[in-house]
């Protein structure tokens, strides 16, 4: 059997990008990650990708005269890597339309917030604000709206009424390295399709 | 100690109204109902306070000139009894900013679904058509807005890929009828105060 290629892309320190890179080598994910790009020079996701012997892009959006240059810059370098999935591993940007058609292949994100609550940005910061007592992380299949796409896998996080942003982010972050590389194996295991935007995992039986 | 005195309005079987009167009857609620309004006249929720003895009253909608007249109906029966809290139990009309300052005393909610997500009719049926892997409920002091109130408790249930509206409406409803009673317990005990919109549970230690 193939394994998946996977784009990675990452604005930050990129520690979801490290979880998945873990799961490949370990054969959790049967796949790969065969380019890592970045928007930020300094982007620890970039480093990371180096010490991993994989190729890794800084992008620079002021190198474009506007987004849809730079998103077209983007998918030139992809489109070298022959990949199966675009990853967005805390990519802090919002794509248009034309990127999401432009790419021919299905984008992944995740979010720090169970979806369609929270949506955007500091969605943590949002969450503690509200006053839930859950939140969590939310894998999906990118569309055109704002963390509006078909839901692939959620996990729950109790929220603490001491926490603050940070505390509450690095309890999903944990979720986050469990569920992303979880999200791509069943990706390279063939279970994932969708059914209008209702995505089903094959083999997943309903437990009571 | 006084035993808090509730008022309880529902439109339908009162299923959550039961939960609550079986938890004042064990003593598990330092508590009492001491009156139930329904705006339907064959809600079963009346013929529960009936039998169990707490009168009860169907206050028809149709019989008042304007919504303003009807609420203002509830609350002069509701003034009869001169109780801590008006509990909303599945009844199914929003009231106007008018009610909620003429009631004096805080009023509660609970709602099938883990808030902010899925807010207004349908919660269950709005999850599974978004496809999300987990939803709730959420008991909520009453605000002005519909189903934005600051939020007491929240309980989490598995949505399954072959739920229905009604398969995942059963499993919440199970929970509503454990979370509802213990909020009711936390106020009878003193322990719930609002920091902004935040609700803060005395005694309620950060768990990790």
């Amino acid at each position: 059997m193939k394994k998946l290629r996977f784009a990675v892309l990452a604005s930050g320190r990129g520690s979801n990008l490290q979880a998945i890179l873990d799961a490949c080598k370990a054969g959790t994910i049967h796949g790969e990650v065969v380019v890592v790009l970045s928007d930020h020079k300094d982007a620890f996701a970039l480093e990371r990708a180096r010490r991993a012997n994989i190729p890794a892009f800084w992008v620079n959006p002021a190198d474009f005269s506007d987004k849809a240059q730079f998103e077209e810059g983007l998918l030139r370098i992809i489109a070298e890597f022959n990949v199966d999935y675009i990853i967005l591993a805390g990519f802090m940007r919002i794509f248009s339309p034309t990127f999401i058609h432009g790419a021919q292949v299905p984008i992944l994100n995740i979010h720090p917030s169970l979806l369609p609550a929270f949506a955007g940005l500091h969605a943590q910061r949002q969450a503690v604000e509200y006053g839930v007592r859950y939140s969590g992380c939310t894998v999906h299949f990118l569309d055109e709206g704002v963390d509006t796409g078909p839901i692939i896998m959620q996990a729950v996080v109790p929220v603490y009424q001491d926490d603050t942003e940070d505390s509450l982010a690095e309890r999903i972050l944990r979720e986050e390295h469990r569920i992303y590389p979880k999200v791509l194996q069943l990706l390279a295991e063939g279970r994932v399709s969708c059914q209008g935007r209702k995505v089903i995992i094959a083999g997943e039986e309903e437990r009571q």
